[in-house]
């Protein structure tokens, strides 16, 4: 089931699942990463810009890693069956353009999903490629919430 | 103790403190939001590129975000009181260009900075200014193991 660089298919959205964020999880990931008075307080959410309680950006990225991960890994026997199965391996060497044009409020839903946009054999590394992806979460009102743009080295087939 | 955006010192490194990334926390966050092999398991990351267990990425950075809330709320009251008072609130719209260097293995101590590289005011959004800050996690060798560039929203004095 291990994909490889060569099955990396360009251009194709990929849904990688959805994920609800309750006011308890909220909190809870603001209390140990991102304690600003809006991640973890009511009436200071509502006197802030965000006008209410809302999630860490930080949060709704690593639910996008999860989600990804998962589906990296094959752990997710839906995308698997469904014809896309999973890379055996994958190094991420960074992202860049992360942001969240539009706050994730209590018990939104976020859908997440990838696509990938170029990829190229990796000189510097002989038997891996590096695939770019555009990573995205949208929530029930259709809004962008999340986006980023990352790489990821992935194995050759014929390393 | 509130810090405005005529306050933000362009150019200045500001220690943010250090973090011990125990073997029980980084399996424990990798568990929740990063499940491969390398971050979970010592056999499997001993056979990966990396040689060993190591933090997820987004563990790396959550820690930074951890300690960069800390200090712009004041909460630190080592850095408060060295006359570096705290913003009274940040939103930040972003960030770019986050990378991992070099991995952070079990007990490597991560000591973070955050250095304020330019600010301008917000023309669309009246009282508000735009700070551009480039954020470091280093380990105890010297490595660079986390960089990244961030844009974040400070209330102005005069707003």
């Amino acid at each position: 089931m291990t994909r490889f660089y060569e099955d990396v298919e360009l251009g194709r959205q990929i849904e990688l699942g959805s994920h609800k964020f309750t006011r308890d999880e909220i909190i809870g990931f603001a209390e140990r990463f991102d304690p600003q008075p809006f991640h973890l307080d009511d009436d200071a959410a509502r006197a802030s810009l965000f006008g209410g309680l809302c999630a860490s950006g930080w949060h709704t990225a690593c639910v996008w890693m999860r989600l990804m991960t998962e589906y990296e890994q094959g752990l997710r026997e839906d995308l698997v069956t469904s014809g896309l199965p999973a890379f055996g391996f994958g190094v991420s060497p960074g992202f860049r353009d992360l942001t969240w044009p539009t706050p994730v409020y209590v018990d939104d839903v976020i859908s997440y999903s990838v696509q990938y946009l170029e990829k190229r054999p990796l000189k510097s590394r002989s038997g891996w490629g590096l695939v770019v992806h555009q990573d995205e979460g949208v929530n029930q009102r259709g809004e962008t919430v999340l986006q980023m743009t990352a790489n990821l080295f992935v194995e050759r087939r014929e390393g």
